[in-house]
This record gives structure tokens, sequence and C-alpha cells, in this order.
């Protein structure tokens, strides 16, 4: 995996506020996202030249496939061609980087990169059953398994292995409610305690329901333009310094260690070398919080602090706003809403909106540079994406 | 939409035998057709950089999505990145114009295709149901409409317009059927004639059981580089001479005209002038007949006779081998079969067969330029691709 051969930048985002929209169709959401990210880009929908949208299960969810060319018809895009990548919950942030891709061919210079799930009332399943596609059916989901309990295995271990403690996981929790107290598009807008998180109903041992992300409406949608070009629309554009991808087994049967996640290692490796940044340089991040102990353990992935320390880093207040490296200002998954086709492209609009300095009360002071990590399933797919407000090297 | 900025070849392919597979699973299937495509091209499983894989609703077949890390997963290609893309029944076509995408940005060189479906042992609903998904669920499917229904009104309203007989979409079914009896990975090895098909049940007025084509299991697999280093892999590089694809809305109820599909006169104007090949240019094609009427229009959309002569085209045998055009020497999907995430896939390796001379008692004398035509939905996606054994003008 190389750097694209072009530079790549973000001229305009947008996104729909996360939560139950029951007079909302799938079609509604990616419209109305998609609507404020031409606004925000101040361009036309003539200028699209390609449409790609991540969703995850919208055959389970609302019965709808072929939502690439669903996306193009509802935003009167036709005949441009318009293409639905699906990576479980990393949908959206692998619909970006096919983006990045479509640009730096040659074959595409204004792409619109969509990401939207309905999951609130779903067609002919239950939201866990459409979720459980994301791990091995055959082998995991079928005998029982849902993600409640992969990412209760995970913090099992993690809590013998390194005495990461019941309360650290609360206080991901808390943070990230928290946080989206300041951002209007998140799906709870309600402060939480260490004693709320303890006295919510056990989900799957040691996780409570407000360890949990929630089913959740949403979409989120972002312009890309090559960098050269990029100034023509906005004084602010957004640089991609790195678009990276790395998978894993679909079953946590034949993982070696179930206190890491290897395509979160093998990602964050190569997304460094690419933009020329260590994890030090990081100035804000979106960590894939679908469970509190998902954030632990990508932080330290991630290089934020050693092996094992994740934990105490929250704990001691590390990853909020104002201190060393604030994680999900967003609200995160926990508190923004998890609408999982949307939530990769959810991440990026939250960090542009951070790069630009238009986060209101959950700015980060002088951020340069932005991490979002997006992880499907219990991450089989990792994309990690770093942006920054200066073009830097070509990457 | 452009060019890419480098030329691609294509090093390998590999197809299972579609039909019943009762005891394949879907990653049976892609790791089939991965395996062959890799033996194929003699490189090892470390040389693919990158896997993008079509499946179109492998949630809704089996209960698995997330099937692009699942396809790296079993063929044993952890941490190497995957995305599954979805368009429908053209959803291996729009992986194979991502993968184009991914090699013509300089971010990966060596790259495999795959597209799967497993479709005859469905998980928690009826094929008809998933596949309706194709469709604009909420204003057409919900009311009742399924493929055979859709493509029925379009039938009749060629036949009404244009003078199309019945007896002409029989004559497509027994081509098909007929060329399929030389292709060993076809699902029929059974000839019919135009009373077999007239005798046939009565599926959706005109359309009877021998003009659809077949629920299927199958894969097909394509390994694709950049076209300098293709000669280091084979004496006989394929060229892709134009990737294309256009939109067009998903319900029917929108479109001014159903004799035509808009998306197929978009894109292969597109194609023709991107590989720099007219209609008469082209040696040997396979065609989207998912029912015989598809093959009729999608023939008169891509020039190869005039708007409203298809049936005639057919009826004096200008598309069978050893003809001015034949149209899908392997069967078609509606003899070869439709395993509807693999098919676009499945035609490539067809016309690669075909350009390399290696399609035995199917071959086309002295092909040299081929085109795949795949249609997702209705014709709300059209991918085609220009295949070539010449690399041409850089394209």
């Amino acid at each position: 995996m190389k750097a694209p051969k072009r530079d790549i930048a973000i001229i305009g985002v947008g996104t729909t506020k996360y939560g139950e929209h029951w007079n909302y169709s799938l079609k509604d959401l990616i419209t109305e996202a998609g609507i404020r990210a031409i606004e925000d880009a101040k361009i036309s929908g003539n200028d699209i030249e390609l449409i790609v949208g991540g969703s995850m299960s919208s055959g389970m969810f609302v019965g709808q496939e072929h939502t690439g060319a669903l996306f193009a018809d509802y935003m009167g895009l036709n005949p441009k061609p318009a293409i639905r990548t699906e990576a479980a919950c990393a949908s959206s942030s692998v619909a970006l980087r096919v983006g990045c891709m479509a640009i730096a061919s040659g074959m595409h210079d204004c792409v619109a990169i969509g990401g939207a799930e309905k999951m609130t009332d779903v067609y002919g399943s239950q939201a866990t059953t459409a979720l459980a596609g994301a791990m091995d059916r055959d082998n995991e989901a079928y005998f029982g398994l849902t993600f409640p309990g992969v990412y209760a295995m995970m913090a099992k271990r993690h809590m013998h292995q390194y005495g990461t403690t019941r309360e650290q996981l609360s206080l991901v929790a808390v943070k990230n409610h928290s946080n989206a107290m300041h951002n209007p598009y998140a799906q709870y807008h309600k402060k939480i305690s260490v004693d709320d998180v303890m006295r919510s109903p056990l989900v799957a041992d040691p996780l409570r329901l407000l360890d949990c992300s929630p089913i959740a409406d949403g979409a989120a949608c972002i312009i890309i333009v090559p960098a050269e070009s990029a100034r023509k629309y906005t004084d602010t554009p957004i640089y991609i310094r790195a678009s990276v991808q790395a998978s894993d087994t679909l079953g946590m049967y034949m993982r070696h260690d179930i206190t890491t996640i290897n395509a979160n290692i093998q990602a964050a490796k190569l997304a460094y070398q690419m933009a020329g940044v260590k994890p030090a340089g990081i100035d804000v991040a979106e960590v894939h919080d679908c469970f509190t102990i998902n954030e632990i353990i990508s932080c330290e992935d991630l290089g934020f602090c050693k092996k094992g320390a994740g934990g105490k880093m929250v704990q001691e207040g590390e990853t909020q706003i104002g201190s060393r490296i604030p994680v999900n200002t967003s609200g995160g998954l926990k508190a923004k809403g998890h609408p999982v086709g949307a939530t990769g492209a959810g991440q990026i609009v939250e960090l542009v909106k951070q790069l630009r300095g238009d986060a209101g009360k959950r700015q980060v002071d002088g951020a340069e540079t932005a991490l979002a990590h997006n992880v499907g399933g219990s991450g089989s797919t990792v994309a990690i994406h770093i942006l920054s407000r200066n073009r830097g090297k070509v990457c």
C-alpha cells in the first residue's frame, strides 16, 4: 500500500443529527447530509463526478440494497456513477478510501462520499441480527455470539491482563457523554456519571448498557477534490495526509490475542508513515468506541499510550478536551450515536470542524492534525485517516 | 469521468462452476475462484495488495455482511485491505472499476477482484425478496413489484413499440443455452427449443420461466496489475481499455422510456470514447441477459443494431458464434447462471478466455476486442468494460 499519486483535500462536510428518525427513510437521511455537504462546499450537484456511499446492512435493516445508485438517484445526480462500499461499521471510511483512489487515479475530480444507516425500524430481522453479519456468521454468529459478547470477552481479558478497571470503562462513557453535550448533531445530550453506568443493566459481563453505543439512524457526507484545486472552493481545505486500511480474521476464535486488534497495529503503522507524523503529533482523534473497551484498546494500539495503559490514560483525564490527546470530542459512537454505515464519514465531519476551528464549545485549541480510527466488526477491518490543515509533503 | 492515468491489464482469472452448490458456503465459493485466479496468474497470495469483492445481498441471502474482509480472511490474505462493493447485479463489475482506480492511483500494484453470491439456501427471507432490494424498496418492492415484473413491463412495451415478437425473446434463451453446452462452468448443459420456452410456465406475462436467468451459487475472480508490468507474469495479458459506469433512477415509475436503459446509453458512449473503438469494432460481448428482453434492449442500446431491431438481430442469427457479433458465448446469465454478485466478474472471465483464444468449442475466431455489459437492477447501475489483446493507446 502506497500513498496516492495526487494529494486530496476535503472542501465540504455535512451530517444529519444522529438518533431515532421515525419520519426519515434511508434516502431522506442521505439526501439531508448530502445537501448540507454540497452547501458547505459551495458547489453545485453538477460538479460531483462520482458518489461513493457506505452502508453496512441496508438490506437486512430496511430491505434496500443498491444504495450507491439510491444515493445518486435521490440526490438528483443521475447519470453519475455511484458505488456502495461495505465494511461493516467501517463502511464509509472505506468509501472515503475509494474516493481517494478515484481522484488519485485521474478518473474523477470531485467525489461525494456518503455514509448512511437506518437502524431503528428494521425490516424482517432485529438490528442485533443484522449487526452480527459483520462477524463470522457460520462459525460464531450462528451459535449465538453477538457484538456485546465479542467486546465483553475483549474487556474481560484486558482487565485480567492489564488490570483495567470497571471504573475506567465507565469513564470512557462519562467523557464521551460530556463531550456530546456540545455537539448539536449528537444523539444524546445527557450527562452521565460513573454511578449511572454502574447502575445501568448488565448486557454482557462486564459491559453494561451505558458501555454500548446506541442503535441510531443517521447520515454524513464529505466532498473531496484534488488538493491543487481545493482553494478554488474554500479558504480552509483540510488535507488527507493518509488513507489506510488493514484486515484481520472475522472470527474471534482465530485471534492470538484479544486484548489488541492486529489490524489497528498494521493500519496505524502505515498511516503514521504515510502522513509523516507520530502519535504525539496528533492533536485530536475520533477513536471507534462502539463499546467503551474499544476506545481503551484502540488508543493503546494507535500509540497514544503504552499497551495496557489505556484505562489509566482515561482515568487521568488525558483524553479530555484541553488535555494531552482529546479523544471523541464529538461524543464518539457512545453518545453521538452509531448509525453504522455513517459512522466513518461522521468521524471525518467532526475532525474537519475541529481543524477548521469550527467546533464551538468542544473546540480543541490550535488543532492542526487529526486522526480518524474506524473499526469494522471486531477489528476485521480497520480504516485510519490522518487529516491536516497543512498540505505537508506529497502523500 | 476520465480514463485512468495508468493502463491496466488482467493477468489471471478463475471461476467456480455456477449452480446449486449445497455443500459450499459463500466463503468456499470465493476461495475456490480466488485460488484458481491466483494459479492462472502464476503469482503467490503475497503479491496481492488489495482485495475488492462484489456481493449483492450476502446479508439477506446468508446473513453475512463484511464480505470484503471475509474474502481476505478465507483466502489467507490478512492483513491486506479488503473492500466490498455492492451495486446489485453489477456488484463485481463495480469492484473491477474500484480495482482500476486503486492501481491507477498508485496506491496498489496488484489487486484481486472477486465476486460471489450464495443464493440457493437463503437466510431469513426468500431470494426474490432479497433481489427486490435492488429496486426502490419504499416505492415499488413494498407494493409487490418483483424483477420478473419489471422486465415483463419492459418487454410488453418493447413488443408494442417495436414489434418484437414472443419468438424473438425465446431465441435469446435458445442461443444462450446452446452456447452453454460448451462451457464446463455453466449451470445448465441442456439444449432448449423455442417450443420449450413457450411451454415453460408463465412467470410475468410475457416472460416465461425459460426467459429468466436462474438462482445460482457461484464466484469468479480476476487479478489485475499495471499494464507496464503485465508481461512479467504472462505472455497473454488482456488490457482494460475502458472501465465505465452510469446510474439511472431505481424506480421504474420515474423513467421516461422503459424500452431503453438510459444508463446503457450514457455508459456505452463513454466506454467507446475511452477505448477508442466503435460498436462495430467489438468482436465478442457478454450482455446482461437477466431476462431475455434485456439482451435485446441492451444490444440496441450498445449500438450493436438500430433501436428496435434487437429482436430481429437475434432472429437472423447475428449474435451467434461465427456470426457478426457473438453475444453471450458463455451461455449468459440465462444458461451459465446468475449468482448476482459474481456475474460481472464472471463475464470478464469469459471474455479473457475468448481474447486469449482459450474458449474451446465456443471460441470466437480471431477475437481481439471484447465488451462486458453488466446491469444492476433495472439499469439503475450499468457498468461497461472494454477489453483488448492490444494495449492500444493509453486509456
